[in-house]
């Protein structure tokens, strides 16, 4: 086998063989095949696209690259869940406690964020304590033993996926459906993961644009966990405008605690409601979806959600009071109201800019090596479709500096829009099995 | 400019500007820009084309990269002449010292053989005593003097072409025609020329397998002249079978003699002929392609065209008494003729596979730092098309070791084969203005 033989066939629109896939990615993992040849690759890929089989395969390859957890002591089906990322989302936050405090076995690593979306370990982190390194051991043993643990993804998984995405990242190959399915996969399948619950976000805080979009990325990875034997389902969810209300870590983390004592945002249930209702069947913990729904409304209402937060919080050395009292949580120095300058209702508050903006203000990083900073961002009061009359809050910023402050203004007086009609789109787009 | 938003643009099949290209060209030739990312930019020029104007933009800053040659000294129109390559060819021996006995100037620099199609340096080197290394000043000198010099390419001429068509061989992406024809251009351009005739080989033995690939080859050459102010005509010629009957160095430096003198088997005199008058033509000695071919033909008549090349070898220390007896050239050991098995019409005697053969004997190169030996390779009785009785010679092998000989003769056995029907093609297949 060579790599050259290989360009060609792809360069061609030929198909690659397992072996061939696994040449490839075994190759490049150890050095062999250098850089200038994989991106050429890459690139061959990118503008000829691979089969659902050669993707899968690839995805298998980079997942053996490296670590595969072994999560078998837990003896319980493990459903992984994952989002392709968002702004507002403190969906894993609530969704995971609350499932497991329905029997869903969790087992979690999540990433940073970087850039303008938000992720879960950071918002984890901004709770005082929270230990998100905990060791494989104990990972395991906390699943065995409370029925959760979330953690960073510490280990080295997936090591292929790890190059390849940083290759892409600098030959712009980023935005390929068969490049971005296989590296998600390969991470889902390394982390343990025998089934999958997927977020495939949309719109414009999301990396698909357009539902048509989504749905072959959705499509591509539902058949990648088909033939891994992986079973996965997909939820498109619209991510126009900022998930929920909060956006910024400590800000998001309140907004759980609140979610999970029954005070929920409309489009932040419907998420966490399907995904949840979907983890549940996985688990074989309850076949029908609607049950499902109503299983997790009782443990907002009975409160065990929150309870198996707590309970969570505090097996990683977490100050469960901040949670108890939410006040306790350190406070913007700055907080500037934005109102409405019209009566209409609320038209766009783009997911994207807002994140940005709030990334900006010191809730995410620019560059990998920034601090965070837990108590800044955004928090919306009204969402789009929403009615306004002038003078009303539209939402509040959160700063700890004033000239950042008055730039975040500024911009989002720029990208609020306000409009005569109601223009409301679904939070729910497509559960695709 | 950054060069992530221009691999973007040629994948998402944009037109690069000028600017772009220059920046490109530039950036790889110092480095600046990684071998991996021109590789994806490549294998995205590769798939997805370039305009004329993007071809001719990236020959034009590959010629740029190094020096370029100034023959204004010469005070005439320099009329170039290259060969996209074949088995056999030995028509720049022939033709230049014939257009230069009629005052066309010509200013040559040929490359060395690699692989099976030989390399007009080569067989100039053959000729004892005859030096191709000589200097810039003596190179433009003589053809002030003499009105024709010969050399090998020993200037850095567009060192971004040189890398540029490193890093294809490695990554798959030679057979481009925007590549290639920027490729060949580039390097026409760095040499001085101001006027070209390009002989485009078609088949077997050539680059291009096909008569529409080598089309569109020569259209992006002579669009490339056009663009660039260098005037440019491709002939589109046959290389099914090797061209003329010698195959090897010495054995093609005899063929060119015997041809000066009046002996021109068909096909090489028409593909000199056709290229001589255009040659010609560019030059600006005679608009009219068929007188200038009676100009031709009479300086073979009267061996004007053969004195010129006796004074150009001489010109260069060469050893004209080999060229005035050519029973003086080293001769190989083993000759061995290859007779008909059956009656019929020759119908196939593969270019590529001679080729391969010849240099399987010695008369080529499969590495750049292997020696040649001058005296081994093929000279052929019959052509394609051509009448044979079982038992009559159709070739004879020459060779300087048995067990070469022997591989080389059961290798010819298998390769050339004889019909009952004549099936003979034509030599010249097209001539693009």
């Amino acid at each position: 086998m060579h790599i050259l033989e290989l360009i060609e066939k792809k360069r061609d629109k030929k198909k690659l063989s397992k072996e061939e896939i696994e040449f490839i990615i075994k190759g490049y993992t150890n050095g062999s095949i250098p850089d200038y040849q994989m991106s050429a690759l890459i690139m061959a890929i990118y503008l000829n696209g691979m089969s659902y089989e050669e993707t899968t395969n690839m995805t298998i390859a980079m997942a053996k690259s490296g670590e595969i957890l072994d999560l078998k002591e837990i003896n319980k089906t493990i459903v992984d869940k994952h989002s392709t990322g968002g702004v507002g989302d403190k969906v894993s936050l609530i969704l995971l406690p609350l499932v497991a405090s329905l029997g869903v076995p969790v087992a979690k690593m999540s990433g940073r964020g970087l850039g303008f979306t938000g992720g879960t370990v950071d918002k984890l982190q901004s709770i005082p304590g929270y230990n998100t390194e905990i060791s494989k051991e104990k990972f395991i043993d906390s699943v065995k033993k409370i029925g959760i643990s979330m953690i960073s993804q510490s280990l080295d998984l997936a090591p292929a996926d790890k190059k390849i995405y940083a290759l892409r990242d600098s030959i712009s190959c980023v935005e390929s459906i068969a490049l971005i399915a296989s590296s998600i996969m390969s991470k889902k399948i390394a982390s343990g993961a025998e089934k999958i619950v997927l977020d495939v976000t949309v719109g414009n805080g999301a990396f698909m644009k357009t539902t048509r979009e989504a749905e072959e990325l959705a499509k591509t990875m539902i058949n990648i966990g088909k033939l891994a034997n992986r079973e996965t389902i997909c939820i498109l969810t619209n991510m126009e405008e900022p998930l929920g209300y909060a956006v910024g870590n400590n800000l998001e983390v309140k907004e759980t605690v609140k979610f999970l004592k029954g005070e929920m945002p409309e489009d932040l249930k419907e998420v966490v409601f399907e995904l949840g209702a979907y983890m549940i069947k996985l688990a074989g913990l309850g076949e029908n979806i609607e049950e499902n729904k109503q299983k997790l409304q009782e443990n907002i209402l009975n409160k065990k959600g929150y309870e198996k937060l707590l309970e969570m919080v505090k097996n990683q050395d977490g100050d469960i009071t901040y949670l108890q009292d939410l006040e306790k949580f350190p406070k913007a120095k700055y907080i500037k109201e934005i109102t409405a300058k019209e009566d209409g209702f609320i038209e766009k508050i783009p997911a994207k800019e807002i994140g940005k903006i709030a990334c900006y203000l010191g809730a995410g990083r620019e560059r990998k090596e920034d601090e965070i900073d837990n108590s800044v961002g955004i928090v919306l009061n009204k969402k789009v479709g929403d009615r306004v009359e002038k003078g009303e809050i539209i939402l509040k910023i959160f700063a700890n500096g004033e000239s950042r402050l008055k730039e975040a203004e500024e911009k989002i007086k720029e990208i609020i829009s306000i409009s005569k009609e109601r223009n409301k789109v679904k939070t729910i787009l497509k559960t695709i099995i």
